[in-house]
């Protein structure tokens, strides 16, 4: 943690600096570093804790009795910075956000380290960060410690966010991709494709008579009221927290970001060994994603979202959660798009409209590079 | 956190690559990052948690009766990778730990994010990984998250690092820059400048006749015995968690990292409203670093280490804590190098060996960019 020089520390004049543009000296222990931290960073997010430029947050403990700690941690290296629907600012606080809920943790802290190319307009660093903290105050999430490097001309491109992420997970709860059980539904929370359709035409000039904008958003109150539909947390805890409770009728959630619904759908049938069958008319696709797909030959089963998520979830409560989401403003076009089945374990099969089944295989290059 | 591909997720051969660099694949969702996730990111944590494979990584409780979490970010952009006395992965391992030491946290969990550069030789990034592997082992610190994504050429220059860190703070205990008090003790873990010195020498390609290490260490070990000769954690634990508790004989805790011992210490000056003086002819500095600095007319009061820690003590404890650094391996050259006066608020006077003192004004740009 780096954020800790304040302007109070210098007693005489600044440099003349450019100004205008991110010097490395932004990132040291300088004065020009001290402004940025204290007129740009510590106001954006507006947090006493972080304001304390110690080294580290000290933080009460914020887990409930029984409850555990989820951690995790995400770059963000996407091209453009700011795109239709979003920015890196808000995909770096969102995706952090979602990556704690989809194991069912409140998100409640991040931290957000910054690593800038010198020459970069100080307007679009300012730009960045005032969505870094708008973005956590939408969510309801403090941003409690950060970090500053500015590396030379060349040697980053523009800007690369980390946001590293601490949530609590309810007692007795143990969402899992190993969860899946035969007769369990897929749901998904709306529309595929929409951030990584957004970047690749935004990226490649491609402009449609409706615009694709990314669908970017912070999913933790949509999976709490998942949670609460499925009757989770359980009133009584496991006994072994990480042991999935018998009976625990949301299996599992997880957001379809690189690799899209197709990977996500991979990976939890081969971590349950069980097949998953899909409908593909079931498959919600906004028109004008669907038409930029069909234009550059795309299957929107393998693009990115980064504001969707599938949960899947025990047949008994499945209507229970889908009325749910579809009650939340982030789930009105959710819809049940398939089913667990015992047969073909670890593969996932796409049924047509015309009847027959198709095995999805996972592309073995990358689609679209720095898309998040 | 995408560290989620398996390798048994894929069916078909891999396409035919290159082999001996990162590709774009290595960061997607791809054979190839799923490779690279399983033969070498996992083994080298071999972390059961890890292991999962799962969007964030659930953790039991790690906090005691009344202990406070500690939560820090740090990236590293050092160049070169690898340099006398150490590496990238180290300085990333051990400078998050030690951002969580100097709270008085035991560190407990970090996360590991990769940013890469397509075309970076594979054997470099997993000797990076390796490296970044041993010193959790050897700290005893467990790595249970991660991320990585690959960035085209050019877009990075080879490869940066983020690692955030989890602690628990002991009950009662409150480190601050802002605790010191006048005639409290300065006390400094060791020689000064070591690692600075060492990355300028190699990227200058200056050698001497004995050369320069870099000092990096992990001193959670060494801030554990600190605390302990000084009485910390107390008996009671204060009323309320964050306030200093009158009579901690330990006041402050800090690393000297970029800036030096004057940054340092003057930030510590001007958040406890308190001058410091200290002691030319205390200040240890080891003679071939003394000599680089002489040669290249630069003041080791401002150059970083990563291995050393200054400490702020009552007078009555200054002893024990002289005495318990001294016992420990990374403390061995420990010494007294001044006091905290009440004369001169805010600023850090260096008394020379001909009598007179001298302000310590920190320099207004970035002495050494990327030095970690």
């Amino acid at each position: 943690m780096s954020w800790q020089i304040k302007p109070e520390n210098f007693g005489c004049p600044l440099p003349a600096a450019d100004g205008a543009t991110v010097q490395l000296a932004h990132g040291g222990g300088s004065r020009l570093a001290a402004e940025l931290i204290e007129q740009t960073l510590v106001p954006a997010f507006a947090d006493p804790v972080l304001s304390r430029l110690e080294d580290q947050a000290v933080l009460e403990s914020p887990l409930g009795a029984g409850e555990r700690l989820a951690f995790t941690t995400d770059s963000f290296v996407v091209d453009p910075l700011f795109f239709p629907g979003g920015s890196i600012g808000e995909l770096a606080i969102n995706g952090t956000i979602n990556d704690l809920a989809m194991g069912g943790a409140r998100p409640l802290y991040l931290s957000v380290a910054l690593i800038v190319e010198e020459g970069l307009e100080l307007a679009i660093l300012r730009r960045v960060i005032a969505d870094l903290g708008a973005a956590a105050k939408a969510a309801g999430v403090r941003v409690v410690t950060g970090d500053t490097k500015v590396v030379g001309r060349g040697s980053c491109d523009k800007i690369f966010i980390n946001t590293s992420g601490i949530g609590a997970v309810p007692a007795g709860l143990a969402l899992s991709a190993a969860n899946l059980q035969p007769g369990d539904k897929i749901i998904i929370s709306g529309t595929m494709a929409d951030h990584g359709m957004a970047i690749m035409s935004c990226r490649q000039g491609l402009s449609f008579a409706e615009p694709l904008t990314s669908d970017t958003a912070a999913l933790h109150q949509l999976t709490a009221a998942i949670m609460a539909a499925a009757g989770m947390p359980p009133a009584a805890p496991a006994q072994k927290a990480n042991e999935p409770e018998a009976g625990q009728a949301l299996r599992a959630m997880r957001d379809p970001t690189r690799g899209g619904v197709a990977a996500v759908l991979t990976e939890m049938a081969r971590a349950s060994r069980v097949g998953v069958v899909i409908a593909e008319e079931t498959l919600p696709v906004a028109g004008p994603v669907r038409g930029a797909c069909e234009i550059l030959g795309i299957d929107p089963l393998f693009v990115a979202n980064e504001g969707k998520l599938l949960a899947v979830v025990a047949p008994e409560s499945a209507g229970a959660v889908l009325q749910a989401m579809r009650e939340h403003p982030l789930g009105r076009q959710a819809a049940i798009i398939g089913e667990v089945v015992a047969e073909n374990p670890g593969l996932v099969a796409l049924r047509t409209a015309l009847g027959p089944h198709r095995i999805i295989d996972l592309p073995s290059g990358e689609l679209l590079p720095r898309i998040c």
